[in-house]
């Protein structure tokens, strides 16, 4: 059919330089992101991983091993054996610490040069030499690292709903990166290859949910309680943003807290509408620039993920099972995302009132970089000593609350 | 065997930089050779892949996506949705647009946002968001985009030779990417990995016709006619450039012309010596700097390519039938010009006289550049408000042509 | 279990850019390392591997082609054709040179252009138009070439273990990158990833063979005299570094010298410890600054090469049986290297007294970059007008040398 195309309308021509916001985006060392990102704990591998034989870590552009030494010590080196480089990889633990395979070179968990086994009395100056490391700390099942500066680590936090688990409950820890982005757990994928932002403020992004996960294939994604209208409002707080949705729900009202806390933790209610404090903690951690991974811990009777089995098709396939041309029909999270790009580009977004929660996150994000530039600190997490941080993630039957009247 | 080089020769040692002619081989948004190349209209798409499941294409560096609405309108976007970035290659087409996955932004083909359906009153400043758009026409059952400023858009060229088919003849349009550059239609490719500029100069290269695919190795590849010696001639055009060959045939005189177009079309004779105007036109569209795909166009009785399945070796293989070690031994113009390397290197070369239609090919399209540069504008094609171009390309016998002499 | 890191020992937080020393990795053309390089001939191919079909060579940066023509003579072009840069990979070879295939200019050795079949009279203007070319030069079955200033050209050199080969013996050159680099030949890999300096500096690091080769696991890989404990001094010559160690054999001293000659030549002796000078020499050949293969030349009545099945693994595993993780916990030469990057990080490095071989050969490398720089040159190898070359490695029993008692 020929149209003939007005020769008014200014089209795609000229559009000039499309770029990222790097404050937000970039996680490397000396980046104003990545030092913001530095004053935090991120979980690097479960407790259970972190055993006698090296694994390899990436985490904020920087390439690490960590091991769990003869005295259940667990060490995060620097890859690169500070002799000669070689990769700790390929070393081999001890009682006390990590061997290099090169010239047999003995670290601690803090970097101290214990044994230079080819020098002239074992080294006589290896209390000169350090190997890059960083502190650690275990909870809740998953290995927690800072890679800040040492004068201004913060305590560990700690969070209120895993903190009393109700009798019988137990916390569950778990790399759970592909029910994370492909709401199925058989996805196999090590990092998901876009920035973690474009997965972090999504979960602020309510409105989404309505569109992408429910109306716009003929197949809803999340039927239930989240296939119902809702009324929206987005709550800053000092350490995050909260996105509290209301439902009507057989005549009570659903109220629904999605809560993203700086830097990238996310709690919210379980997806069927079940009432509750979020049983599901999530830390969003970026590997690199163009990466991100999952670490989950749900606390229950047993292991526990709504998002790892998810039907996208009319013939019930999850991710794992479809092919492109059934991706391309049916997108999820995954698709959306990673089709803004490795890294998206701010500069040619249009924001709307929708948009609300995910400008809040930004800005509170730059907020902090912003501090840091005038030689203050972002926020920490948590009160007290124990840096307690209050869940407000989860599903309240509320019923002094508005229904939604939007 | 022992040699004893002599110490006075120069070597290639100290060779200094090497580069590319970037005004001929840059295609991108902002280059003055892209700047150029987007005063033209280029297809991207048959009609036929035009539907309703959305399509990506890639042209003079830009992602895009393709569709066509419920309303037979055929629609090219920016593939980054304008609200943030997620792909309308997921997207849903109705029958007035493309609907995003994300959000459920409506646009329609040129850019107007119609609804955003999560926004306030279904978007009260939705007319203040455009999506990037390209105008598009139809013709020849070929989906033809303009990439430049609106308000230098010309008219879509026609070429005579497909305005009036004889009696039974048709035009049969074809993505024949494949048969262009390895003469095999099976050989499975979507782009061809080196710069546009290197296949298409090679039209107007009649020499090489003669060693390269006729006695380099024991097997010729045109057999017949193009065999034969040759004397040629050639002539600029205001907008291209025209290879007159000519070949003694039984006595009688086979003038061939081979003709490029700016500013990528070719139209040659068949390749048998048949008498006519050239029934096959193409055009070598640049994806970007370093690829290309070609869209043909034939007319006759039936879908018709003379280069779609051309023996190579003495066995009668095909290049998709053939080993590396053949591809060595039996060399044709993939193997010729992507060896030049993903983008040449036009600061090496040495010219002859056997290249003057090339060279005549090069300044032609400076001259646009320069003209450009100047606050001018590169040479329309076609005559008249129907923009139609006169094809000179094909074989004719002529009596009255001096036999080749030379 | 839970730790509680110190809060005053600093970390890995801070570290600043990490660099190679360029002088040492970088070997491209007009870099002060590649500068160097190109003073000495280096094996490009072995001799039976220059023949009628062309066969790519990339060394120090550049991409050749190398062929021997029907008189015997080989040639070493740059791989573009002189004309428009069609590969001469797709060349054919005749009584005196290489003809492209693309238009059939045709060079020889030296690259003198001696036919251009498409230009008026063959190419009149032939004599002005050379294909980069380089000198080569076959002695003990490897052609060796000459990258740099024609000018500076030294002779080739000979090596004095196989100037005067014992009676039924021969020389065996062979291309030996895997058995150098994985100690099991089986390896199919034709370029190693990494800097070649690498590798090289290795052969001077005596202490390395009783950790990484013999005590990190518990597989010894080099079991029998190379387990013994030695005592090592490192010699500086003009023209490289020797590492001489010392072991007690049964009441003996074995004597071995390792030796490095620059640019890239390893001489060692049997590693069982038989008696005499060095049945082998390698040339580590950079292909660019991130891989490197290796020739080898052997003497003797049959073949030989002592690192070409290595068992590392406790059920006698070489390198090409072996998983990822038996390569992680039985590494060698590959893991060690490798793992320091594509490009090691010289700025952090902590050298001790065990790497002074390698610091030597270092400061050798960059002496002679540095007397380049004032306009001086490198030193050259050899003696005399046949450049003949004393092949110091090797294994020797000496009763007057000091028992190893460190």
């Amino acid at each position: 059919m020929m149209q003939i195309p007005s020769a008014t309308r200014k089209s795609g021509y000229g559009r000039g330089p499309q770029t990222p916001n790097a404050a937000l985006t970039e996680v490397g060392p000396g980046t104003p992101g990545g030092e913001y990102l530095r004053r935090y704990w991120h979980p690097v591998a479960l407790s259970s991983e972190a055993e006698r034989a090296p694994r390899r870590v990436r985490v904020l552009g920087e390439n690490l091993v960590i091991y769990r030494d003869g005295g259940g010590r667990v060490g995060l080196l620097h890859e690169r054996c500070a002799h000669r480089g070689t990769s700790l990889y390929y070393g081999k633990t001890t009682d006390n610490g990590i061997r290099c395979c090169y010239h047999g070179w003995l670290f601690d968990a803090e970097g101290h040069c214990l044994e230079q086994p080819c020098e002239p009395g074992g080294g006589a100056h290896r209390d000169k030499v350090t190997q890059p490391w960083y502190p650690v700390q275990e909870r809740y099942g998953l290995v927690f690292a800072y890679l800040g500066p040492i004068d201004c680590m913060p305590p560990l936090p700690r969070f209120d709903t895993f903190e009393n688990p109700a009798p019988g409950g137990q916390i569950w820890p778990e790399r759970d990166t592909a029910a994370s982005c492909f709401l199925d757990s058989a996805v196999s994928i090590d990092v998901v290859p876009y920035n973690y932002f474009q997965y972090w403020e999504n979960i602020l992004d309510t409105y989404h949910v309505k569109i992408l996960h429910n109306t716009f294939t003929d197949v809803a994604q999340f039927p239930g309680v989240l296939a119902l209208d809702f009324r929206v409002e987005w709550e800053l707080l000092s350490d995050g943003v909260l996105a509290h949705s209301y439902r009507d729900v057989d005549g009570r009202v659903l109220h629904r807290i999605s809560q993203c806390t700086l830097p990238n933790i996310v709690a919210i209610g379980d997806l069927d509408g079940r009432a509750g404090n979020a049983r599901r903690l999530n830390w969003i951690v970026p590997v690199d620039d163009v990466g991100w991974i999952s670490f989950g811990i749900s606390r229950g009777k047993q292991q526990w993920n709504d998002s790892d089995a998810v039907a996208l098709t009319p013939d019930g396939k999850t991710w794992s099972q479809m092919s492109e041309s059934e991706r391309q029909r049916y997108p999820g999270d995954f698709e959306a995302q990673s089709s803004q790009g490795k890294i998206t580009l701010h500069s040619e977004e249009h924001l709307g009132r929708s948009d609300k929660g995910v400008i809040m996150l930004r800005r509170l994000v730059l907020k902090q970089i912003a501090a840091m530039r005038e030689g203050g600190a972002p926020v920490r997490l948590g009160d007290g000593d124990e840096a307690l941080v209050r869940v407000r993630g989860g599903g309240f039957y509320d019923d002094a609350a508005s229904p939604p009247s939007e």
